[in-house]
This record gives structure tokens, sequence and C-alpha cells, in this order.
């Protein structure tokens, strides 16, 4: 099915992308996996590429597209070569910058987005905690006023591009009593003293890009790293969550495309019994399964894309996208392995990484259970 | 998620089908049911609204119309109410239609269209026969030249309008040595000598259309019968199936949908343990799931409409279209019935009727499995 | 895979089971069908052949067998041809009989179990009402003691044999404050002033078995009506719920083994594009996935049939026995339809309409989704 | 459920099995992931405890069980703690063991068992070839006669201890024109000339089992090393495959189980939202489903344990058993991962490596296809 939603300039940008990814992303990934996290150099060549600030105004040093289907391309052709580095790229590009961009004041913006746009400041933001999982409302990280300063305490996890990041984004309670409503978000910036960070966590798959554990003991910040108002962080995060989810999709659809493409590939390919194996007609009709959500997923999230561009995306269609193109890209590429006997589960073949890349897309970024609380409720339930 | 595909035309004809729906369709529902057939009176007054005719040009009395989404809307509005209705006019206008309206001649144009958008000529299409199934290359009823005429031998099965029709567009072998290539289509019209019908058929669901075996002894047709070329019957079903299955596709999801609506609002009522059933998080999150699916699905058919409105739409994007949309439908309203407890296993509950009028459409118009035959095939595969 | 839970004894008993199916069953049950219920014939006949008082002792008329391996064989061979039928005297044979043999009196016994083993007096249970679904303990029938005597009001919904049965067993509330233990058990006997029966439901399937709503009004009920303990209903029949429900999954599965078993027949011989449509690789998994299903699930059931004759089910494990084999019958006979191409949507195959029966099988005798919510409550959750 | 297939001795057999476990392998797991292959110790300490030589009679040195349900125990106990040992041991105990005991000569007998049965001598089985996956039939290593010598030419590969064993039991081709008629196995041994390893392959999961290439370059193989009958290889294996099958399912059930229970304590503690996350409905209730595919599951793999004790497993209830099993196990423990949310994604969590240890079951032994088209035929498909 041909894709109605890109015109002639994002085609022209997915050629830029594609040879950014060719050129940086492909020779390197089997060392960013080795050394478990990537290298400063391709942030610094996405930012001379103009990758990084596509949500940034040019005036502070982005190419402020202000289209989120250059975003879309850009996470669809990453997801081509590596799950893990459309995490670190698109937590920077896609998640963190909105807040910097919406949220900040102007002496802010000329402070980090110049630098955030050229790859020298590369950023995370920091949600989640140990104990918290999915309730973001019930955080337990404080940060308490002291004279014009906040004294930040507390721990966060699973903070993609938390062992490298200059810039995190942090929500501490700042109002213990409200709840929601008592949340503010935070520029917590390295070598700050308080702030240390964990090893890097050993996780199922995306070894190419790192995550870790953030500790904050009495991380004194001055006002100026506020992001947004005080205690109003978690309607900061709410505002901004269906974009998150929204980019998870795209990469999770565009990641099960590509390794259901190279599959289909293998199975003509390959013999047994005396033909290729795809044309056993069990394995025929599963790739045509396969390929039909494929297809159908395609058009769900294109049509959110379009929404997105003309911010008219619903944070229950974006729970909707994230949910279901999870599913199905964990559906897909279980399927792919299947499809590739003893070799699938090699490390070695793509197919086995991409298995082991992808299982995180259902819990992260509200898990899919969360999704679901959400799209229900919204139905009156 | 707003649909995006159609236009202020659109919603207005929307206005008339619906209005037609209501004072035509769903009064006289519980009757068609019990006697098995719709009213000659619904086909006369969908032709007096001008909603049978929307393929015909207007010189042979249809409204024209040449966009297909006008097609879709009458689709819609009708499955709501009733699926089976919904499969009889369906049937006729959009899936007849397009073999009178591109193959016929001028004089056979003049003789059909104007009487079959107005409701006095009713139509079916008999492709399937008893021993065949989906295999129709494999077709066995024969026509053979006498004369100018053709003597028509075989017998047909699973004819939907088949009791009913005054005329039925029938496939038959007419080279029996070339397989797909010597079928050709015949109008076969009510009195003609040697054409009898079989009892309306007992179907599991739709009980309000009528279907039934048709036999065909000896049965002469003059030459003014054959519909498009002879011996090139089977590429004339070959691209017009298609829009057969583009129209399927439309409806069951627009079955589908209603249903869920409809289930939507029963349990938000239904009280059990002191609560609603729909606060529930296992059927919430149940309904969260098939709301998702509703709109991912439709975001599919309606680009598919796009297409086919435009002339692009492909047999590959149709097959997609038809099996997964057919297993959505029937896992929907499966879901429902369960929502609905012992209530959903009573037939005075529509979700009951719709559950056993749903179970025909992984099956009909190509079975689900012959859909992913083709798009197997697609992929080279 | 062999079975190894039946003897000699039993192999013979079936023997007797077949012979009856085939004789009293199987020539009616078109008949059945029609009128809506089974013959009163059928009971007696039943009664001559000792099938209905096999949980009754010899000195009440029964055959005293007390090892329920006699009631899974019998509901086996009746659900081989009808699981209406089988539902009809499982719930006389099954289901109520261990309400009149192990709760009555000496004079109650003397009473009722003669003629119910011989088939004279015909038995239902009525628990449901329309209100509360499967919410046993919110039930809202009164019976409020007059002198020595009872009044009963209410009404109860979906009771199997509610149209015909002589005597049937109500749950009522006589404690209104107690909920669960508030409950008491009565027999309600034809006759009795102030007892109606709706008409007979119209059900998606098993429309050989007749099942019908009940209104009490003012019925009034001598003490010697009481079954069991007054306020002990609901223990009455909490613990009579596992053989219940274990009766129902054998059922379940005995049905769904049988439609496969001529699925597979059906499609060695039905052929398309040149090869039986069995040895299409497609259908051939499928089939082979069902088979194992049915072996799979026999394990198990054999297992808690036998853990059941030796008094030691558990209401966990009938309940997991309940809820999955209602999930592969209904599974089975889905795919069986499938395989049968457009015949399995015509009523005149036995495949369509044990479709139609099998899909109560999830909701009744408490739906699956409470049948979870009991599992997970004896995980601990 | 309570199992009933094991008596007194099998209960004293798990605690040994189970103390060896606790002592041996639950220590050294780490150590085995990192090294990625088992200490000789273990293979020492469990030949000392009598655990290798289950098949093996007394006279070489075995404990000559003649009873599968010992075996049956101590996978199930390998499997609690590690899926890769309980590889590495069944392999050798469960697998090749038939085929010394069964197929040797007396002199072959004296010469390995002796040292198998103490772990002196471990052993692997190579059938599967690079070309080739599933298809025995066709395999590609040939071994021709040169004098009373065979010279094996050929490689092998994903073979488990295939870097380690001592003794290789090898599948070739000894009659070209002959395919399954025309197999012979071998002996292969380390140091002999022309013998090499390919490097410890790099798989998804349990890297404490060591799984290699084999590669045989004019191995010379004296008479002495034929096993079984030339020619024969191919039945020989075929016999022995129900029970590689049946040890396989065995154990995938005790790993899904072992990994479920965890779980289930998991889900008291952690909270979420005020609440433990298990007393969430969605959680229970996926809970309640695992928790019944294990018991349904266990109660056929037991009658298979049982049959196959008494000689009676037929090679299509194992490819039920093997298939069925891989599906359940990988099932729960997806569904496990996601019930741990982020720390399902952690390599720490027992539950992520458990993860990625079970998703070859379904591959390997004959995929679960292999097996879908054994059971089809098994129905005359």
């Amino acid at each position: 099915m041909r894709r109605t939603l890109f015109e002639d300039d994002h085609d022209a940008f997915r050629e830029t992308a594609r040879a950014f990814v060719d050129r940086t992303i492909r020779p390197g990934y089997e060392r960013f996996v080795e050394q478990r996290h990537i290298d400063r150099e391709v942030w610094l060549e996405a930012g001379r590429q103009g990758l990084l600030g596509l949500e940034v105004p040019e005036e502070y040093g982005g190419s402020g597209a202000g289209d989120y289907r250059f975003n879309a391309v850009f996470g669809e052709e990453l997801c081509k070569v590596s799950a893990g580095v459309a995490s670190c790229l698109g937590i920077h590009g896609d998640v963190v910058a909105p807040y910097l961009v919406d949220l900040c004041t102007e002496e802010q913006k000329r402070r980090w987005l110049p630098r955030f746009s050229s790859g020298e400041l590369t950023t995370g933001i920091a949600m989640t905690e140990p104990s918290g999982g999915s309730d973001l409302a019930a955080l337990r990280s404080t940060a308490v006023r002291d004279g014009s300063d906040w004294v930040l305490n507390g721990s966060k996890t699973f903070i993609t591009n938390g062992y490298s990041a200059d810039l995190i984004v942090v929500a501490a309670r700042t109002s213990p009593e409200k709840r929601s409503k008592g949340i503010t978000l935070f520029a917590v910036e390295t070598g700050m003293p308080g702030f240390e960070r964990g090893r890097k966590l050993e996780k199922v798959g995306q070894p190419e890009s790192d995550t870790a554990e953030l500790f904050f003991q009495d991380v004194r910040l001055p006002a100026d790293n506020v992001i947004g108002e005080v205690d109003r962080g978690f309607v900061h995060m709410m505002e901004r969550l269906p974009q998150e989810r929204l980019g998870a999709a795209i990469s999770n659809l565009a990641h099960a495309r590509q390794i259901l493409l190279e599959t289909i590939e293998y199975v003509k390919e390959r013999k047994a019994f005396g033909q290729s194996i795809g044309s056993f007609q069990h394995n025929k009709f599963t790739l045509a399964e396969l390929a039909t959500k494929v297809d159908v997923t395609q058009a769900f999230l294109d049509q959110c894309t379009l929404a997105h561009t003309a911010r008219e995306l619903t944070a229950v269609d974006a729970a909707k996208a994230k949910y279901w193109s999870a599913d199905v890209q964990n559906e897909i590429i279980d399927a792919c392995v299947q499809l590739h006997g003893g070799y699938g589960y090699m490390t070695e073949y793509r197919v086995a990484r991409a298995w082991m890349d992808a299982r995180v897309t259902r819990i992260w970024a509200g898990s899919n259970e969360i999704m679901k609380e959400l799209i229900g409720r919204d139905l009156g339930l």
C-alpha cells in the first residue's frame, strides 16, 4: 500500500537521513554494542547534518522544521539499522526537545538549545523510579526549596542516555501533599555535586543504547534549572507523552517492517525438503499475515502522524498507536525468528538481536497495560 | 480518530442513506427475518432515493457518482442495522453494477440499467459451485454455442439474492480445455425455461437475505445475454473482485463498530457485584483493545477506499482488507457476546444475531485462506 | 493418546449409553429441534435404561453407581449427537441429583428420587436472575416464612429444562441482611399456585433444550420443600458447583472432539484445486493443532474426573476445567466451520449447529471470567 | 492439581536431584554463564550422585533405573535453576544414553558406558547441518568405507555440548542414493585427526551451555566406532526422537512453572497505584490463565511420561508434547516478563534470562512446524 503522507521534502530528507545512517551508524554498530553506548561522534555528526534539532527553531541552531513527519522519517531510517540508536537519538530529538523548546525561558533556550542541536549537549529524561513503574503521579524523588535554589533527592531508573547524557530533565515532587499537582521538572547537568549514575544496566536488548539508574543526593539546583512551571510538571509531561508514544510507535513498526523484509528475502533463498522454505504454505500464510499487519498498522500510524502534524493527535490515539504497534512489532519479529530456524537464535543474526531489542517496547513509555487503561477511560469505562 | 476521507457531499449523502435505513429497513427488519427475504418495496424505495445506481451513469437512470466513497457510506449505514440487507443491496449496487456498467453493450445498458437503478430489476451474481468452493478456475457449469444462442447447464450455490433476483450474472465454462481462459459471463433472467432455483438456504445468520442454489438445465441464452467478452469471464471477474472485497471489508467493520458501540453502552448500564460491568478492568481492557482494532482497521480501509476512488486499489490490498476486517469483525462481536453474558446467547439481542451474521464474512467473497494465498504470492513466495 | 481412566465396567456402560443415544436421541433430534424441547419419552427411556439415577442409591430406584466416571461416559456419548440433550439430561442427572441425594430428608428422598430416576419427575435448578448474572450472592428472589410455610417471590432466567421440568430447585434469599449467608434452596413443583413460566427462550443454539424464565408470585411452599438447611443454600451450591463444572467440561470436549473427527473425514473427501483440502499444509497444521488441543485437554479432564471420583476435585481445578474446555471447544468448532467453507454456514450441516450450540459454554455455569476470578483468588491474588 | 504419576522412590530421588542442583548448579551458575560452558566438576559430581547413568545398566556403572520418571524428575529439578544445564545434562543422560545402551556392542558398552556414567566421558549428538535444518533425511555429511575404517567428511551445527563433549554421535550418509535409508551413526571422539570444532556459538539464551559447529575433514573412524547398524541410522534416530522430545517437553514446562511461581510471588510484593500489582484484575486473570495452562499441560505430559515408562509413547504424542509445551513455555514466560515491567528487561532478573533461554525450544529437536507436519500425517492428511 502506497503511503500518502509524505511530500517531496520528506522524501529528500529521507535521503539525508539514510546517508547519515549508512555512514555513521551502520559501520559503528558492532562497536556501539560492544561498548554499550554510541560514540559522541554520532551525536556530533547528527548535529552537523541537522538531524538533532528538527524541533528547534533556527534562531537557536535548529532546523525548525515544525513538521513531525521529518521526525518520523528520521526515526524510521534509524530503526532500519539499530533500534537502540533510534532510542538514544529519539529521546533527545523527539522526547526532550519539546520540553526545552516549549517550556524554557529565553535564557534557558540560549543556554541549551544551540548545543542541543549540534550534539554537544546530549539529553535524557528521568521520570520512572525504582519503586514506581508506570505510576508517575506517585513519584517519590523530592526537590525542596532552599533560598532561591532547590535541593533534589531521590533516584530514577531505566533512563535511556542515563549514563552519558549531559543534561537530564528530572521530575521531582515539590509539593508532597498534592500528588499529580505537586511535581516539577528540573534540568540536572553533568558534574553537579550529589548527582551520581549507576552502572550501565544490562538489558535484554538494545545494548548499543546506554541505560542507567540515577541517584540524587542533596543535588543543589539553581532556580534557572526549573523547566516550565513549578508544580506543573505532571501536566507538562502529560502534554508531551503523546508525541513520545507516537515516536515510539513509528519506530516499532519501521523496525518490524525492516526485519520482515529481510526475512522474506531469507525464506526465498533458504531451502529445505527440496524447496524454498517460503514456498511452504504455512510459511507463506504466516508471511501474508505479517505483511498485512504491517500495512494495516502503517495506515493507522500515518493517520496519527498527519493528525500530530496538524496538532490534533489525542492522547488516546497515541496510546492506541503505542500499544498496538508494540504488539505488532513483537509478533512479527517473533515469527521472523521462527522462520530463521536455528539461525534465528544466534545473536550474529540480525533477527535474533531484533527480537531482543523489540521486547522492551511493550513495557516502556507507559506499559501496554497503562495504554489500555487510558483507552478504557476514554471510552467512559 | 477523526476520519479524513469524506467531504461534505459524502456527509450529506450519509444523511440520505441514514434516513432511508431508518424509514425502510429498521421497521421492516423483523419481517424480513421472518420471511427470509427483503421486501420488493425496499428495492423500489432505494431506487427512488437514488441509492441503487451509484455506479450507473445518469443517462441510464443512475446517479453516476463515480466516487466509491458514496458506496462506502451506504454500506456502512446499512450495516449498522442489518448486515443481511447490506449483503443484498451490496451485491446489486456494488458487485453486479460494474459488470453491467463496464462490460455491457449500449443495447444491454439501455435494456437493464434504468430498471437496475430503480429497483425494478434486482440482480445477483453466481460464481460458486457446489463442488468447487473458492476455486473459480475449476468451475464446471457449461455454456455451449447453438447457432447464435448459448445453452447453459450446471448449478451454482450460496448465491445472495439467488432466490429473488430478476437477473443473475452467471459464470460458465465456454472452452473446456482452457481452464481460467475459457469462462464467459451470461445474464440469466427470471422465467427463462430450464432455470430453477432451490429453496432459500438455511444459513447460520443473515436470515433476512435470501440465498439459494441455482440450477440450469438446457437454459437457452441469446447472444445478447453474454456479458463482456466470450472466454474472458475470468479476467472480468478478477478485475472486479477487489471492489467486491473492499465493499465487504467496509461492511465488516461498520457492522463490528456498531455492535461495539452498543456494547459499550450496555456495559455502562449493566451492573454486577455492585458496579457497572464495564468498570471491571478485564472488561475495560478488552473494550480498549476492541476500540483500538476498530480504529486501526478503519485507517487501513479508509486508505484503501481513497486508493480505490483514485482507481489505484490493488488486488492484494483488497485481499488484505477483506481477510483482516473479517477477522476483526468476528473477534469484536464474539467479545461483545461475552460481555452480554447470558443475554448474548438470546437471539432477541442484536449482539447474538450479529454474531451469527458475521461468521460468513471469513468464508465468502474468497475465503480468508484464499486471500492469504494471494497475499503470499504477491510477496513472491 | 490412549485414555487410562476407564475400566471394563465403564466401557460396557458406554455401550449401553451409545445404544440409548442411537435409538432414542439420534432419530428424534430434528423433531426436538423443531419443537424446541425433548420428548418425555426420552426421559422415560433413559430412566428405563438406568441412565438418570447414576447418583441415586438403589434403594431409591437409582443405579447408585457412586462413580462419576459413569456420568462422564454418559455425557460424552450424548454430546456426540446433541449438546442440547446433554444439557437437559446433565442438569437433571449430574447437577440436580446431588442436591436431592445429599441434602434431602428421608421423606423427601422417598417422595422424589424414585420418579427422578425413572424419568417421571424431571428437574432443573434455578440460580441465575435477570438482574444478577454470575453474582449468586446478590440474588433478589425472596422466601419469607409464614407459619410453617414459606412464601416465594421473584424471578429466574436462563433455566435449562425451565419450561418443562416438574421440579425445580430454586435459590432464594431468606435472610436479607446476610448476603451469601442468607440463601435457602426450595423445591418448586409444577402446578404450585403463583409459579409461572415464560416462553421458551430463543437461543443462538441448543434449540432442542428448553430454556425459560421463571416467575414466582407469592408461591406458597411447605417446609417440606426446603432442600438442605435454611440459610445454607449458598454453601450447598458452592459445594456442588465443581461437579456441575466438571460435567460441563467433559461435555464441551466430547462435543468438540466429535466435530473434529467429522471434519477430518470431511477434509479428506472434499477436493479443491485438484487435491483434498486436508492436504493443504495450512489445513493440515490447523488440524494438527486442534487434535493436540483435544488430547492435551482430555488428559487434564481425565485427571480431574479421577480426582472427582476420589472426592478430591477442588473448586479451582473444576474452574480451570470449565473455562479451558469451553475455550478449546469454541476454537475447535470455529476452525471446523472454516474448514467446511460455505457449507459450514448452512444449518443443515452439523458443524454449523455445533458452532451455535457451543457458544454458550463460555458463558454459563459461571462465565469464564468468573472462573478466572476464582483461579486468581486461589493463587492468592 | 496433585500429580499422580510419582511414587515414593521418585520423591526420594527428587530430594537427591534437588540437593545436587542446590550444591552444584546454583552456586556455579553465574560462572557458567560467564565462561559459556559448565564445569567438568558438574559432570563428575552428577556422576558421583548417580544422576548421569539413569538409563545405563548397573553392570556398566549406571543406576539402571529403567524408569523414565527418574529422568523426568531430574530434568524438572535442573530446569528450575538453569535451562541450559538441563540441556547439557539432558543431551547426555536422556538423548545420547539410549543410543549407547540400546545399539552398542558389548565391547563398546564396556569401553564407554562406565565413564559415561561417571561423567568422565561427556557426550553430544550431531544431526543438524548448516544447510539442512530439520530435514534429517537430506543430510550431506558423508562417511566412506576405506578398508575396515570409515572416512568422515562434512559439518554439523547447533550441537549442544559440541564444544566440550568427549564423544559425539554423528549421523552421516553412507549410501548416497538411498536418502533416509543410507545414513549411519558414528562415535567421533576428541582428538581424532581432522575433527575440529568452531567457536562456541553466541546464542540468544542458555549461555551456560556450550553449542558449537563441528567440522570433519577426512576423519578416520575405525569400524568399532559405528553405532548400531550401517545404513540404519535414520531408523535409529527416529526410534529415539520421541524420548528426546518428551524430555524437552518436560523441561519446557518445569522451566515455565518455576518462572510462573516466582512471578506470582513478585506480583504479590510489587506495588503500584497503591496496591499489589497482582491484585489488578487484568494481571489476576492473566496469571489465572497461565496457571491453568501449566496444569493442563502437566496432565498431558504426565500421561505421556507414564506411557513412555510403559514403552507405549507414540512418536505423534511426543510431537504433540514437544510443540505444545514449547508454545506454553514461551507464552508463560513472555507474560511473566510483562508482569515484571522494566525489570523484566534487565538480564540480572531471572525472568529476563528465562525469556531468552526459552525461545529456542520452539525451534530445536524438530521445530514446532515439523511436529505439526508429523501430527497432521498421523491424522491421515
